[in-house]
């Protein structure tokens, strides 16, 4: 199974987008959310994205979505923390944060590649939500 | 100032987006979260809102987000609510509901027109967040 780190500047949007994407895949997908700083305000921490890659390890892969442009950077600086072995797996999404996080997991939950997951989640650009 | 209603089927995401579209904008622009259902789960609420709609009158136009599809459906019912003169100013986009929110407060806050601030929302879904 494919896993997911959310990345926000708020810790309440990664965390209401990793309650979307796990209801929405009966909770099968592993999903982890690093959103804010530790004392509660708007922002990213590197050290708390890499830790949250390693503790995704055992799965077959890890794809990382992000919420602006300054959250990719944080989360590129987390691979630079990670051993080569820990971060094969990983890929980095240029994807719609929400969109991208619950199409993906929908992918995800179905058993798809990571290849899969990342085309499905960067595809999340092109939704077109009115009928 | 054309003014916001984020309706997010999660309270917590709703809230999150609002607080970082404040934040990036100096507080300078009204934005309404529209997130869950009154029992705190997962859900829209068109009754919820139309009022926050109405609330919004007072400003040049609203501009309303939504993070899924499902989200848009309530968002058209909560225009069914309102009078003709109610909704002459209120658009919705397709737009990501993330990205949208913020690149779309960002073009407000300068004090931008409904149709530039629209097309600000709906161009967000081209954004590349990688440099």
């Amino acid at each position: 199974m494919i896993a997911f780190v959310l990345v926000s500047h708020s810790r309440a949007v990664a965390a209401g987008v990793r309650e979307m994407a796990l209801q929405m895949t009966g909770g099968v997908v592993p999903v982890i959310a690093c959103g804010g700083m530790s004392d509660g305000g708007l922002g990213t921490d590197a050290c708390v994205i890499a830790d949250a890659i390693r503790s995704l390890a055992q799965n077959e892969g890890v794809l990382v979505l992000c919420d602006l442009g300054s959250a990719i950077l944080s989360a590129e600086q987390a691979l630079d923390f990670l051993e080569e072995n820990e971060k094969s797996g990983v890929r980095i999404a240029d994807a719609p944060f929400l969109e991208g996080a619950v199409l993906g997991a929908i992918q995800a939950s179905a058993g798809s590649s990571l290849q899969e997951v990342f085309e499905t989640a960067e595809g999340a650009r092109d939704l077109r939500k009115l009928g």
